[in-house]
């Protein structure tokens, strides 16, 4: 039998040179976003398309086939090391998805994909489902074929859940959603009915874009992300990108007519690359130099978007702060007014600007729709008439076009099927583990109150953040919480913060 | 015999790759000097470096040796189409030199220049030159050794001076420096003492920087870059990257306290940048897509830089748009004591700070050193003494310290040796190409006081960017100027301009 360090020392060297070119892959999209001249689209797309083959033919070398048989042979891995028996795990599960797949199916999907984005583009601004139904029927099917080469247990759906959340399946999501649909679709009525609609007008008026930038920098800062070894730009769509542990960027927009715009988007982004930061340095270089899933990820950038940045310890802190950068605009609100302004509920058509008490009933409508086509049971042709059924159904609003309807988001353009769950998953998770973060940490809300966070950071970093690929989603959330994910964390937390702006009981 | 065709579609295949890899390699850097946290320049260093790696395996793979052995072989190569064989010629001169140095000696380079580069920052800042010595030393041996396995001619720098400016060699050199020195020497101690002293104080004002840099961008307009491919940013070193042909970036440095250096650094990465726009798109993905040689890339700028844009027709038609952006500034300053200011000549210690008199012996002292110490002439240690002798022989000022002496570079440090005669050779070329011009289109001038730069613009890519690397150095120049390089074109030049500005017959 080989030595497992020798052989676990080769693969290192292999790991290394992958994660040199992904990281490579990732500045190239940054500065996709960021510099590039749009009119060098098309051989950005050639650039990335080769770095991908490269990482792609790195992992299925033969060098590598060889290296995980040894090493997934039980009695060579029983004497790895925790981290190494992650290393190998993660890998493994990369290259026997990677092997399944014929390449010729992976090129098809991204040519499909390349041209749908476009199409789609044009068909949500002309309001034209009819364009982009023959485009989403070839994706379709081109996921249905690649789920059957990767193989499932009950639906052809679980196959690509297992993409963006391993572990994650049917069973568990149909148990999940339908829990809060019969939640939260009554609730929703009940904060309809309530007479105490909050104000939130104010939100609403000019604010100097300047002064907006430096706020979202100060409030960086204020939540502890370390600014000398990451970067805060501006782009249409904000996002988050972990490079190295010493440049972990993020982006975030403005809006002249929306005060919480950029105020949201640069707590959620920086929910993300708090997360991205806390990794432990030791895994960088390695496949584990990651967040854990899309699931867990989110429910970082959630956690601190919508429990810690709309909640009222944060703002009984931070309100006095934003007061005095826009001291005309807010001269005449209370901090109460603010707060509840901030957390208005009305069930509305497009999901990006849903609040959080109707944002997962939208992801709902998502979910079983990409379900219901992956398994067949609807056609292409029927997801508007589909879409509008249930819109009406779980929140009560009726979208007049398809370009509110069901053409609003890009994903399904570029195929990612089995991703919207995850924007759920992290909000489920964020209820969860902040109910563990109040047993551990009783007096975290004066912590918050008096701008101290950084007891929730470190909390974070020490229990989630660091970890990186090491353990899965289930394991993290387990150890953390004790528990599998579960709704009713989410509904408690709903209904305790909600119960009070609504003055229900 | 294999059909030539044949095979060169499938070298097209390889080349196509290794160019994407050299692409994403250019943005690395680009956001190595714009974007990235300082913090990260060791991970950066990683990512670069397996790049390069991944570029050499491309390189000296045996599929691609197989390629270039069949398409050089005579019968077959005569068979290909122009450009075909400017590709095998080129791609067989870097696979040539890849396969001749060994790996380690490569890494070893590497190391040592990564670890010299930190010192010759600290040696510079101490003004130490013993500290950066053994490195330097350690440079030069592994120089050497690269020499020896790459073979040359008459010296060792000859194997170093083609790595930079294919078919240069010192033969030539001494040749064209000798000439320069016989005729520059003499010169600057006539303007030197000449009653003429033009005044350029008001160049050195405070100018507001914003504005500077509106001005650079209009600048790069006039001159007929196409700011929708390409992107002009703010960098403490100016330097040019052609990505692709939609996406040719260049960077500027403002200096409040100096109008001209912002002015002179956009015109010159200006004349670089258009080369990179100018080159025909139908090479890009082909190894041909880059300037021919870094002289005749060198050319371009400096025609810019300093033949048109310290020129009397080009501020003719500039100056009032000048001085329209510093009313104040420039109120009491005439066109022509503008135009002399900006041409003042007086012999000093930096190399970058320069006049074009002055500059080219700065580049006799270096190229000298060099070969001396290649040649084992010169010790390491006697380098500070040799340098201040030939300043003062050749310039007559004397440098009191190290820093402003042999320190003063970053070349050296990196093991950029045989990399400073490009820049006499690019003005050497410029001077040549525009007599040429004069003759071709003789109202040239009158173009330039009209603010007509299409047709200089136009020859020039007519001429010379659109060829790529489809020509060596020396076949561009003799296509295009009818000779070899030569120093009278640059001597005449220089008499005719300076014998004005100082009154000298």
């Amino acid at each position: 039998m080989s030595n497992p360090e020798t052989i676990i020392k080769e693969l290192k060297n292999l790991v290394d040179e992958m994660q040199a070119v992904i990281c490579a892959e990732k500045i190239l999209a940054w500065d996709l976003e960021i510099n590039m001249p749009k009119t060098a689209s098309r051989e950005r797309a050639w650039q990335m398309s080769i770095l991908s083959k490269i990482v792609h033919e790195m992992l299925i070398s033969s060098k590598m086939q060889e290296l995980l048989n040894n090493l997934r042979k039980k009695e060579l891995f029983e004497l790895l090391k925790t981290k190494d028996k992650a290393m190998v795990r993660e890998l493994g599960r990369d290259f026997d998805k990677a092997i399944k797949i014929p390449t010729d199916l992976i090129r098809e999907l991204t040519e499909t994909t390349a041209q749908a984005q476009v199409v789609w583009a044009e068909a949500k601004t002309k309001n034209d489902f009819k364009l982009f139904a023959p485009h989403l029927e070839k994706i379709f099917s081109l996921k249905r074929q690649m789920a059957e080469y990767l193989g499932y247990k009950d639906s052809p759906y679980d196959a690509l859940l297992d993409e963006y959340e391993p572990g994650m399946n049917t069973k568990t999501l149909d148990e999940l959603f339908e829990n809060l649909k019969k939640e939260l679709i009554p609730y929703i009525k009940k904060i309809q009915c309530s007479n105490n609609m909050p104000n939130n007008t104010f939100l609403k008026q000019s604010y100097n874009k300047e002064k907006q930038l430096q706020l979202c920098n100060l409030l960086l800062e204020t939540l502890g992300f370390d600014l000398k070894k990451g970067i805060l730009e501006e782009s249409i769509h904000p996002f988050t990108m972990g490079i190295s542990p010493n440049d972990v960027r993020l982006t975030t927009r403005t809006d002249e007519n929306n005060l919480f715009f950029a105020i949201g988007s640069t707590i959620h982004e920086g929910g993300h690359a708090l997360y991205e930061q806390g990794i432990d340095s030791k895994l960088f270089k390695t496949n584990l130099y990651s967040g854990s899933s899309l699931g867990i990820h989110e429910s970082q950038s959630r956690l601190y978007e919508t429990i810690i940045g709309q909640g009222y310890p944060f703002w009984k802190y931070y309100f006095p702060v934003l007061k005095d950068t826009f001291k005309k605009e807010l001269s005449d609100i209370s901090l109460e007014e603010f707060y509840n302004g901030l957390n208005c509920v009305e069930p509305s058509l497009i999901r990006v600007e849903a609040d959080e008490v109707t944002y997962n009933l939208h992801i709902v409508i998502r979910y079983e729709i990409e379900k219901d086509l992956m398994e067949k049971k609807l056609m292409i042709n029927d997801i508007p008439k589909a879409w509008k059924e249930k819109m009406h159904n779980y929140l009560g609003v009726t979208p007049q076009t398809d370009a509110e309807g069901a053409l609003q988001d890009i994903h399904w353009s570029f195929g990612a099927i089995g991703y919207f769950p995850t924007y759920t998953m992290g909000n489920l998770c964020a209820a969860q583990f902040y109910n563990q973060i109040r047993k551990e940490i009783p007096d975290i809300e004066q912590k918050l109150e008096k701008g101290d966070f950084k007891e929730l950071r470190e909390y974070l970093k020490e229990k989630i953040h660091q970890y990186g690929l090491l353990e899965t989603p289930e394991e993290i959330l387990q150890r953390v919480t004790g528990e599998p994910l579960k709704t009713h964390y989410f509904i408690n937390y709903i209904k305790e913060k909600y119960n009070k702006i609504y003055s229900l009981n």
